[in-house]
């Protein structure tokens, strides 16, 4: 199946998985795309594709006049297609990822959050469909204890950068993020990548030996 | 639903769930009930809800002459609705939870275990249906290796307190302990802020936005 | 039922579990035979039994001019039962096993992956009822960053040698090697420590107190 | 030497070390006064007394409009006596401390630092003879990597509360800090303590065995 | 200079250092002798050489009865030559060891002390001029936060196993423990490989390559 | 004093230091080039100026037929001003570098060690009065546990990539590795920062406070 000129969205949601993408981005010259990070899925098994709506957190230890201030704003500005990034350094020291949160997004579309710290309500929020990646979970209500400290700003996920509007794809594998200035090239990349492994995979179940595959095809 | 005069183990069982009350301690000051150790639900997906029973484990090196003697009094002295701590300090040094024990503590009324250590035989503590809270596995017996040192004593696990007796709830969002001195308050407390949720989820849902929702009901 | 006077892998498969035979080693005096490694099965529930095929990986940060030869000499090598054994001391720089390896595998016979390290294509092994356990995940391609240094030597995993050849089992609790030398002993001692631990059960499900079985019985 | 009745900062630092005030605050229900991060003192092996002047940092990875404002206003709001409190959670992202900062806080009187991150120039600031301690060292600028988001407030380090004006002192063993409601009384109470333990470790340098010193003196 | 037919401690205080023993065990096949945990010359860099006197400390979080009992009765009981061994599994949760108990061992003849723990009392420690090796330092008293569980058993740090009365060496670069069957072979062997050494260095100092170096004497 | 034309080793020798690199090198783009791993300087405190003579080393657990092969001829083939930079991924698994080797690659002129693992003969080696900057101390020799797989290869220590001839520099503060491509421009623009910097700290020095300075110079 040839490439379209332009892929979409649903496109990629369809034929693309995080892996191809990696590689895609490899053969450009962009080998930091993905955090190495163990990030989980928490909610359903399901693959999120979309742009980046970046927050940074940070800790704190005091009473906060404005608890929730950047945070809300942050998602009630969430346009169809986004992901939620949540910055927090890994931090697990409150769920500040949750199901009112989720509720509230979903309203402007988002399609999933990928939190680099603590969530909760899990299992509220599996039941809402909504796939939420993270570090893991914590108990604790974020107030007092962590606060967004800039929203739409680059961000960054064990040392991978993450640009607000970025594409985002993470699944079972990983997350992988895609700068704008080389998206257009990698899903190209990535579709042709695609067709390649499926050549080498039929080759290889055919009884082709691995080290003869390669020498034939060179991918692996 | 109007908060009954005494909530029982029952009622907690059916309405309540684990960050709830942790959000109750909070507003009675008791901000560390929950660690933040990342524990694990490895046999079933089950909510627990009980009383701590502890035990208080130590690594060990040499050949010990009454290997499980402190332990097995505590698996025999379980009484109904108890809860297993196995205090460990996350040692993955042997299984030091299995089917075995579980066996036992199930004939005194034990409803789960949490421990902060290994486990082993999680497969068939699955098939008995027994919810276990865990760090992870190991395969090796605790023999010679591990030791319960004290039970039915203080225990900390990741800095916070379970008392002999203290109400305990596990879910998958996290582990939360309720100090018995609060323990009714806490519990009433919990039971108001369910119903304040409902109704910002019903607002949020009728698509108010989270900045207004929060203007309005204080509560996220 | 009595031992069978040699024990099959398929006897294994179908009688024994990976708990039992780490106590049957530490009774003949190998008590380093689990790594305490917290490694996850990441595609299937499935209990992986057969014969260390080893490689032993290195982190790398140039161009290789021969990226992939040891390691696609060691996956054309495999053999019917061959367990693939990849020591990459944890290290999450790449996926360094994923589908096309898999499919390789599987064609000289191999029954299953033991990773020290990270994987991707998680997804596709699942559909291909593969079992892979690992340290986790990680979507960059190995080339350039990790490569085999060595195969079919003894490697290590957490401390504990896995030497070529050797017998390994790995399920849900973790992974024990069996040294050859004990090997046919151990499979003796575990066949009946099975049935020593039925007895106990039984009695503890019919009420015996965990004290008493254990004075009784003399194993828990 | 009977306690005087108002103990002075000069006191503190002319006859207390650290260990002595956390056994006197341990004795009025307060366990948790000190951190037990590895900080080093990375300039001078120099006991620092003084009062908390809290930052609290944040990692940050885009550019930023005002770099250094409000840890500049930190720095010149020091006053004479004050100890540098720099809650970074640990980070060691930049060096957020420097020649130019101690150069900037001396001139208002400040004693020292106390770094819960990194720091560069230690050279230069051992010259200065100012005692700094701190995580570690990191090369880096902090411009865009970290900055300050709040100051004056109170912070954590470890989960041991410092706040602003607190009695903090540092030195070889550690980090302690003496909340002010108890600090008078704490201070008698380490004056007593230092007597007590003289007599102790007379008794046992005289010869008397260490039960019996225990038995006789009650501490140890 | 030949071996003396039974070498002494004061010969090995004179002559050896902890990393030819540790080749000297290698070449018996003791390759498990020495912890790798980075424990630190915390007060004076003075290579120590003696016998294990061992504790074994544990955890815990309730009112002890007795908080000092085995760990007093250990330190009445030291001998000439005697070496602390305090295997409390690196854990930092108070100062194990300190001023008083120092006081209390020298008097019986201790010559150092090998914590894999923290202390407090550096700086009198060091003014003692008694050598201690440890994890790290912490302010907090050990009464009910930890205890000693076992003495004058074998003990671990670091899977590294320190019998009673085995011959234990620590210096800057690290901990060695001679297990007492081996342990005249060793000293003999160690000798010989001092010898060798030098004439490595002399040649290699003479200009001759180090390819060449090890090809003639076979040693690094 | 103006930047001479070109900035010789011993020019940087006498008046630079690491961070004014590392801020050059910010300023240029490349803000990768200092590894955040605390190594230490083990021997002596003398600032190590040169050019990457690398090694990359991985860890092993067989028998070696060439234990030092590519490790002894890297030794040998050390120039003047070359520093040995040993990327070993943080290994502890043994002493990787030792006198004999420092004996020998001085010899050739090599001027320093910087190891990404472990060392022994510190003693020795400050003796000789030879800079090594390492993360740790380990006593085992590295035969049949660590070997160079790889000599004269771009390495990484935590993810700054070391190549070749690449200028380093390494003191109290840290390490950075200067991309041969921008030397001699980041040269100049360090030499230029030095300046400044005096400026800005005679200003504060003589009282001007942290915000006007900042104002002022724009610089900190």
């Amino acid at each position: 199946m040839t490439a379209p000129p332009k892929i979409t969205l649903d496109q990629i949601r369809e034929h693309m998985y995080s892996a191809v993408l990696c590689d895609a981005l490899d053969s450009v010259g962009h080998s930091q795309q993905s955090p190495r990070t163990q990030l989980r899925q928490l909610t359903v098994p399901q693959m999120i594709v979309g742009r980046c709506r970046t927050t940074l957190w940070a800790d704190m230890f005091h009473e906060d006049s404005e608890p929730y201030a950047l945070e809300l704003q942050s998602v009630d500005s969430c346009q169809p297609d986004d992901v939620v990034i949540a910055a927090a350094n890994g931090s697990l020291r409150s769920g500040i990822w949750g199901e009112l949160l989720t509720t509230a997004v979903r309203n402007g579309g988002c399609v999933g959050a990928i939190i680099d710290g603590a969530v909760r309500d899990v299992a509220k929020m599996r039941d809402m469909n909504f796939p939420v990646v993270a570090r893991g979970t914590c108990l604790y209500d974020s107030k007092d204890r962590q606060r967004v400290v800039d929203r739409d700003v680059p961000v960054e996920i064990d040392g991978v950068t993450f640009c607000p509007g970025d594409l985002v794809v993470a699944d079972e594998d990983g997350v992988v993020v895609v700068p704008q200035t080389v998206e257009e090239h990698v899903l190209q990349l990535a579709w042709e990548k695609i067709h390649a492994e499926n050549e080498v995979r039929d080759a290889i179940r055919a009884g082709m030996k691995a080290v003869e595959a390669y020498d034939k095809y060179g991918v692996l």
